[in-house]
């Protein structure tokens, strides 16, 4: 170690404050036996005067403990940057490690390949002490492997049949059922869905949710997949609303999609409510500050970020290998959903007040 | 090192199935004499087709390095969620690190105290090789600090005089002089600025920028500061948008604030552009699926955040001690923009075509 950087205080810094060797301070600062009680007093009010920290890579050495947590996304950069979604789970994750003094260490990957060779790589490199799985897929590869390599991980989401990893999760299905409901006691009968990535396990959920829900109600179910960008979101809307029967309300799968079919419906000329009602899933500030504002699906994601990284926690001490489920989902009804205009039209008489 | 979990391979993993001893497998991953080159080769075979890799802790021990680069935001994390420009900064870092098989380690804290208190522990514990330092402030006292402990910095912003630090930075000024000068040959005599945080040296420049251009043109510039909340722009426009001679014209500091500028003008009944023009900042693909799609200062902040890192470890390296100047923005015209209704009417018969 013949590293010694200007400021970065190192135990010899204390020992010549002090006036005694640098193994007393050693001694006295990993609470070893060999120093008076007033020495050992007196060095560690010296190192924290100066602000001295314990070498991180020793104490890992030691420890067999990196004192972070690893999240990998894979998914192009440029949608990314877009999904308001991972920006608020990163801070209910990172707000959970820092308050333990751990990090989190985020890598970005092209796909499930580079994805597992991060994994395998960091555990190999103790630099992380777990992860979180996020994106989980129907039939999802990276279960059987994280569980093969031993590195602790959580799955965020499901829950699937058959899973061997502790998972953290909420019901995507109540909350799909509430919204339908809602809209068709406002009188929709043509509401469809654009809904994400038809491999991710939350999209089948809704989507299934969704299917079930209009059944019930004696109406046809149309859903639309798509990849999550604004241009398959685009394309998705353009062409619900440009078929003979336009749908009169449409619930998307993410706030950055609702706001671009609100975009479309609006350059399309669909007024919205009055053509178009829009609902949208996770409801962040991007869905509160177009006009209308939209109606959303609300979750508490820093919440569930939060969940996630205590329960990682956990497994990692080995304290548990269960599932924990986190709050469902709640309908915040804004200015984007109202009657249809037929039936408001022909229902003014029958209005009661 | 008792530590031992299942699937992650060990030395002694590699020994048992070389059928060689755990000595001569470590000379032979780590390059030195005392084992044969052909045992060698065999036993990087082994530890290849195991899936070793060394351990993280072990070699930043023994090289002084943490394979890391830290960034810390300073912010709410309600607001971080919604900022884009962070997740393409961080998606621009992220791809240049991991390409070097280099760690992000991001760290979120409500104030400029605690962003020190986490550098001076990153540092002291070995566990970043160097920040990114953001939100660069007018008179910044982490500047001065991070000098002093000598962490390896690179500063994002500026150039600021007496900064002793490194830096990376761009020129704000050029494209909002451009922008002003579009919108006053559309014919725009009341232009507005809705701007971020006035203590941010990108916020004083762009707006000497945009005063310095409105007064060359002998028009009166009207700034109002917001703190980048959806809430503070909402009111920033509101009130911008019922004085007595509005403007026809508004400048917003980012992509939020000018989305959430053309939800409150439209809530107010203003036609955009008919009424009022947008340019927006930063031009996030938020910008572009909101009706009608914003006009907007495109930066490739992907490539900021790429080149803001390869400078840092530069200054790791101790290769470089100096700043470097990436790409200014471009003015990108869009549906948000036009000539005002006013002019559009009176100029009609003077229109060469």
């Amino acid at each position: 170690m013949s590293e010694r950087r200007a400021g970065r205080v190192t135990i010899k810094d204390i020992a010549e404050r002090a006036g005694v060797s640098k193994v007393a301070v050693s001694y006295a600062l990993n609470g070893r036996p060999g120093v008076s009680d007033e020495t050992r007093e007196r060095i560690v009010a010296i190192a924290r005067e100066l602000g001295w920290y314990p070498n991180r890579a020793a104490r890992a050495l030691s420890a067999a403990r990196a004192d972070a947590c690893g999240l990998v996304l894979a998914r192009p950069a440029n949608t990314l940057a877009l999904e308001p979604f991972y920006m608020e789970f990163i801070a209910g994750a990172e707000s959970e490690l820092s308050s333990r003094a751990m990090a989190l260490t985020i890598q970005l990957v092209r796909d499930v390949t580079e994805e597992l060779e991060v994994y395998r790589r960091w555990w190999g490199e103790h630099r992380v002490d777990g992860v979180l799985l996020v994106d989980l897929r129907v039939e999802d590869p990276r279960i059987e492997e994280l569980a093969r390599i031993g590195l602790p991980t959580v799955v965020v989401g499901g829950p699937v049949p058959g899973n061997v990893l502790p998972a953290v999760w909420h019901d995507e299905e109540f909350v799909v059922v509430e919204a339908v409901r809602y809209l068709a006691a406002l009188g929709h009968d043509r509401i469809a869905q654009v809904a994400g990535v038809e491999e991710f396990v939350h999209t089948q959920q809704r989507t299934n949710a969704f299917r079930r829900a209009m059944e019930d109600l004696g109406l046809h179910p149309e859903t639309v997949t798509t990849d999550y960008t604004p241009e398959s979101g685009a394309i998705a809307t353009r062409r619900l609303l440009s078929s003979p029967e336009p749908p009169t309300a449409i619930i998307f799968d993410s706030d950055l999609l609702a706001v671009t079919g609100l975009g479309v419906a609006q350059q399309m000329g669909f007024a919205v409510p009055g053509d178009l009602s829009i609902v949208g899933w996770d409801d962040s500030l991007i869905s509160q500050v177009v006009h209308p504002p939209l109606t959303a699906i609300t979750r508490d994601i820093a919440a569930y970020g939060i969940l996630a990284t205590r329960h990682l926690l956990d497994v990692v001490d080995e304290q548990t290998t269960g599932d924990r489920e986190t709050a469902r989902g709640a309908l915040t009804p804004r200015g984007s959903t109202g009657r249809p205009r037929s039936v408001a039209a022909g229902r003014v008489g029958a209005r009661r007040r």
